[in-house]
Parts: C-alpha cells; structure tokens; sequence
C-alpha cells in the first residue's frame, strides 16, 4: 500500500516517525506494509535530517506524486484551501484514497471533495480535522447512525482553552491571558483564527454535518471570538457558580413554520462548574454529544499537536489502506437530511446580563419592562453584589438570568437596556449554556 | 436488509421501538430499508401489546429464524453462554452478519465467534457489549489502529459505580450503599456478577482483546469486587484527596525475559480526586485510553439502559447492513500480537496501608524492615490521623503508600505485616492507581 504524503511540518514528520516506528504492527493490522511513494514539500533543503526516511522520497511536485500509478493513499497535511483543494479533487476523481487534517478546505467546501470521492468511487477519511487525535468523526459518522443526535458542544479549540482556564484561574484579562499563551507556545504568533473563533466554527461546521447528515459550511456557522470577554465577565461567572468557555453548538431545532432546521454557533458562554465540559482544562478539547437513545456522551483528549494529530491521520491510513485492500469502500457523505441552516438571530439562547444602575424606586420596573416588550422571560434577578455593589451610594448592581429566547430578540433587549435612563452600563452580556 | 431479533426484553423491545421511530432515517442513512424478519422470544402470550410490530412476527424457533434464507442480519440480546453461542455460530458460519450485546459470551468464547466469522465471511460487531451507548469498541477497533495503546482504565460497571459514589458521598457502607442501589433499580435481586466484578472482568476481556491485538478471555482477568470495601477504606481514601472506583485496568507490560505481555484486572482502586475518572459519579461509565501518539483520551456516557443499549445495537446494525449492501466486510478479528496474560501476582501495582500499631520505639523500623525484606519501595508515610489516632493512648496509626512494585510483593508484605507483633491490626488495605 503506497502512500503519497503531502506536506512536511509538524504533523507531517510526526507521521513518518510513526510509520517508521510502528510499521511491522501497521503492516498486520492492514495485511500489508506501509510505504511511502513520496513526500511533497515546498522546498528542498530544509534540513530534515533526523526524519527515519529515504532523502530521494522528498519532491516539491505534488502533482506528479499524486497523479503517479504508484500511489494509493494520498495524505493531506499542508493546511489551507488552494493549492490544497486541486490536489485533493484530482487524487480523488482519480479514485485514490485521501485522509486529510484540513478542517479550513473542509469547511469551506467539503462539498468538492464528497462529489470528487463520490466521482472517483474513493475514500474520504479526516478523523484528525477536528479534535485531533480524539476519535470522534468515527463515532459520528456510524457508530450514533442507529440514533438521533439532538446537539452537539464542544470546546474543539485548544488556544482559546488555555487563555479562558488562565483568566479563570489567576483573575487576568485577555490580553495577559493571551500574552502568557503565546510564551508557552500555545498561541500562535498571529492569533486571530484562534481567538476569533475562525478555527472553531470551521469544527463545528464539520460537526454540525455530520450530526445532523446536512451539508454546513464555514459561511453558516455564527462566529463571536473571546477577544471582548473581560476580566469581569469571568468574575460574573464565578459568582454564578460557573465559568466561560469557548463553546461550538450544532443543536437541531425548529422553523416558525414547524419544519426542521439545525443552528450552528461559535461564541463564548457561561456554563456551569457542573457541566461536564467546564473541568476540561489548559488545551484540552472535549464534545458532548446529546442523542434521543444514547443520552449524553462526552469525547476527551488532545485535540492539537503533531503526536495526537498523526494518530488520527495513521487510523484513517489504516482504515482506508484495509478498505482498499478489501475491495471495498467506507460509507460516503451522509447529507440526505439536507435540514435549513437557521440563522443566529433565530436561535434559541439565554442571557446573562450585568447592569450597574441607579439606585431608586422603579428602576426594576422599567428594566424589567424591557425584558417585557421584547417577549424575554427572566428566570433570575439579583440585585446588589458584594464587590461592586456596595459604597457606591446611589448605584446598584443588577444580574439578570434570562430563560430561552430567540438571540435576536435577547440581542435587541439590551440595546434597548443600554438606552435606558436608569441604566448607567450594562457591564457584562454573556450567553449561558448547560442548565444554569 | 431483513433482521433477526433474538430476544425481546429491556433491549430488544427498545431496538424494536427505535427502528419503527427512526424507520426513514436508517433506510436513507443505510441506502435501503430494514425490516423484521422474525422476533426470537422464550414463550408467545407475554403482553407485547405496546409494542409497534406485527404479533404474527413473534417466533419461539430461534433456529429456524436464524436459518431462514429470509434473513441478512441476526441481532441478539439474549445474553448468557448458551444457547447464543450455538446461535451466532450457526448464523456467522452461514455468512449471516451478526450484532450482539452479549459480553459474557465474548469474554468467555469470544475466539468461537470471531473463527465462525472468519469461516462464513460474516461480520460481527458488539459495540453494546462494553458501557452501553459510548462509542468505545470501533474507537478502539479503527481510530486508534494507527496509534500503540499503553493502558485502558475504566469504569465498567454502573451498579458498582452507583454503590462506590454513594458510599463516598453519604459515608455509608457498602451493605446500606447496596440497598440503595437495590430500592432505585440500580442493582439487581442477585448483584453478584455486579458487586463481584464478574461484569466488569467481561468488559476488561473484550477491552484489552482489542486494544492489545491478544485474545484475552474472562479466564484471564483478575478479578476482585467491592463487597469488602468498607466506609473505613472510603474514609482513608478521602483523607488522602482521593475516592474509591471499581477500575477495569489491562495494560502493557513485559516479563521478567523482557517480551511484552498484558496484564488484565478488575478490582477496587483509590484514585486522587484530580484524575478525570474520579468525577465519573451515580451510574455512568467512562473509559480511559492512554495511547502512544493520541496521548490521554476518555470516552464518557450511560453505560447500560434500554435506550442506551439499543442505540449502540442499532450502530451496529446500520453499519453491518451497508457492508453488506457495499458486498464489503468490516476489517476482522485482530489477534496477531498475540501476547501472554501476565497473572496478577507479576503486574506492578502500587498499595495504599492503614495499620493500627502499638505507640512505641522501633515500631516503624520492624515495619519498615517488612517492606524492604520483600524489595516494596514506601512512597509516602504519615504516622497519627486525626479521626483514629487520638486518645488511644499506646497506639498510633501509620498510613504507608508504596511506590510501584509486583502484586505479589505487595501481597506478601501485607501478610507479613499482620503476623507482625507491633501491628494490632491491618485497617485497610487498596491498590492505588492514576498517580496519588
């Protein structure tokens, strides 16, 4: 079973040490060896010395080594849409096997690369596109198929973990947070497809297909990063018995109309300290799968690096070299449900709202009033907290817990909070998850 | 794609339900409908009234059922050595696929199916056999065929899992702990294959067959349950920032020539607060990988019920029909590491001692000198605890925790300990796992 590997970085390396290494117990799990047809770079000369591999196997034309009779597999770890997408398009009209990491071309237009596998009646496998060496796309993808997922949550972003359990942990703001990130090599040097949330909605549109057999793009998925959740917003958590994480949601719901739709989100939350998701620490990734029959099941581990990452990448070799060998062919895109991507504004959210005010009698009316005009049901009012509620004589604090609504309307009654005489700041907006 | 249920009690009426429920989802999800061939069930007459299903479809001709050239898949949910042994393999070597739940069976002749499969080219896949609805095995089975597995840790069993969290949390012991269980349905009339471990040490066989490439049967697990784990034990776990769980354990290892060996066990272990199995509460399951590459994993969620149950039957079923659909067959047995079951006595544990002993010079000297005469390393020592050691006048209690050493070293040491004049007595005895 020949493999055409393209790309050489972190990922890349880690695979070929992993071939190296394990290549008689690969060779017995597949019922042949292993071997490698060639490496596609970008440039010759880097210095890949200590890599357990033939020098001659290095090519800077990934075309050749795709189109080559010699090769089977085609493995993708270079990342980004073009030139990435031709070449995967072409090695699977081809019909050759293709496992890949790259969630960004996946998001954008998995679509091209389904119709491409369909086309050329080949395998497509990208278990390490999301939560790197977490099995998780497997699971989605046949084991929960006897079942109906109703929601999906995860923390699927490592970087954005880290900064959040650092601001819980030492009280810091983002920017410190993402500072002592960046030393510890957890950040990248330009963060934003991290901490924008770019990285983590293109998971959950991979997610979001695959719980609810639609095809979700990049361009469906809201996106709200952590770059404006403060200091005091995670003290307002911590006062409510919860912390904030970067949360990804695809969760199935329902039109005006009746009809079936599925919302798809990026965007920090309040969760409880109880839920299992709030104790997943430092870089760590973990979904939580909510299913009619299954309940709920949660998926912990490592979701970047090159080790965890090439984990991922060697399962699918193994799977698609054992179909190959068989004759055989996984099951292709599920994508017959084709349910309607809702928009944000429909979605199905609550809110937890700050408010510093002024201290005076029909203050609570007139907020509450908002609420009101807005069809917003409130769950929970406290009024006056410890920290910033006392000697500041003629204000008061005022935490309202909002209970379901749709986003818009959450969205507009703060607008309309924020206008209000009595209101002097709406000092944290913050959506809340998992049963506060 | 034509089905034979074997089997119509808390799982199989539940599958029945969920294939009326999800009738279009599973055809379009497979690529053709599923239908009921025949339902295997003891005796006719039982009321099944409830049930969305032809009565006429009820058989209590198993054989002839399973037989029948009507039928493509074979589900059975009968559990129990035999007569499903004779079933599935009259069913595998006729070329039917075959999706069982049944772990006792797998863990004591497992090696009779998978060579029944092989001979009738059939699939066979038990998901359901091992924590219900987490998707565990086909993890274990493909997304980590790329990866070395190290250790599997797991919680298996919800009746004990149950039993364990509410003698942590109340304080009580283990006989009222039970009773609880028994009043809320969580254990059964006779809890011995629970309480003893028999269920969990299924679940390790079935685990570490297939995370070691070895045939591991019930035989070869060691196996111990929580009927003498007492509040006393639970007490000194919490004192050391720790709580009591029922582990399932199979890792790697090597013998004393250095070839690699496994070594499989159930028994009751302290673990510390702070690894991610601890917070596994009431009746649920969660298993712990740890693998070369993949680094740290944990798969989490109900591990018995109707409902769970049968979702991770109906993942199965999905996938066996589309295999057949495809004329393709799911990867078979692996088996070739094919590595020797360490006994216990050679797997490196590390324990955790409570002694009362007598308040005088030279008392931890002799015991110290127990533990170097069998080459025990002691980790930790803390002489005096609050609750036992005041106001005893001539005794102390010495709380000793090892370093890692073989089970029958530590066994040895213990045995010796209580023979020793200067110990009153042996007030708990644990095996520590996951780094205290």
């Amino acid at each position: 079973m020949r493999l055409a590997l393209l790309g050489c970085g972190t990922v890349g390396s880690e695979v070929v040490r992993l071939l190296h290494e394990q290549s008689a117990d690969l060779a017995a799990r597949i019922g042949a060896p292993l071997e490698i047809a060639g490496i596609a770079v970008r440039r010759h000369g880097r210095d890949r010395g200590d890599l357990p591999v033939d020098p001659a196997l290095f090519t800077t034309d990934p075309l050749a080594l795709i189109k080559s009779d010699d090769v089977d597999v085609v493995v993708e770890m270079v990342g980004g849409i073009e030139p990435a997408r031709t070449w995967l398009v072409e090695a699977l009209r081809a019909g050759k096997s293709v496992v890949t990491a790259n969630k960004a071309l996946l998001a954008e237009d998995g679509g091209a690369l389904h119709d491409a596998a369909a086309e050329g009646g080949a395998d497509l496998y990208y278990e390490a596109s999301v939560a790197g060496a977490i099995p998780l796309l497997r699971p989605l993808r046949e084991s929960l198929h006897g079942d109906r997922i109703n929601r999906v949550t995860g923390i699927v972003n490592g970087t954005t973990n880290f900064i959040l359990s650092a601001m819980d942990a030492s009280g810091a703001g983002f920017a410190e947070a993402l500072e002592e990130a960046t030393e510890l090599g957890y950040a990248e040097a330009d963060p934003t497809a991290d901490v924008e949330g770019f990285d983590a909605a293109a998971k959950a549109a991979i997610l979001a297909s695959l719980a609810f057999h639609t095809r979700v793009g990049a361009a469906d998925v809201y996106r709200e990063g952590i770059t404006e959740v403060t200091a005091a917003d995670m003290a307002s958590a911590k006062a409510m018995g919860c912390t904030i994480k970067l949360l990804c949601i695809a969760a199935r719901g329902a039109d005006p109309q009746g009809r079936e739709t599925v919302s798809v989100r990026v965007h920090p939350a309040m969760i409880p300290l109880s839920h299992p998701l709030a104790s997943v620490g430092d870089a760590f990734n973990a979904v939580f799968v909510e299913a009619e029959a299954a309940g709920q099941l949660m998926f912990y581990g490592r979701g970047a690096g090159g080790a965890p990452t090439a984990s991922a990448v060697l399962g699918d070799v193994v799977a698609v070299a054992r179909n190959r060998l068989a004759g055989a062919r996984a099951a292709s895109e599920s994508a017959y449900a084709d349910l309607s991507v809702r928009p944000m504004g429909e979605a199905l959210t609550r809110y937890h709202i700050s408010l510093d005010v002024a201290d005076r009698p029909g203050v609570l009316a007139s907020v509450a009033g908002v609420f009101a005009r807005h069809d917003v049901s409130i769950a929970t009012v406290r009024q006056g907290s410890a920290e910033a509620g006392s000697g500041r004589g003629e204000d008061a604090d005022l935490v309202i817990v909002t209970h379901v609504a749709p986003d818009a309307a959450l969205a507009a009654t703060v607008r309309e909070l924020r206008g209000l005489d009595t209101v002097r700041s709406v000092t944290s907006v913050l959506r809340v998850e998992g049963g506060v």
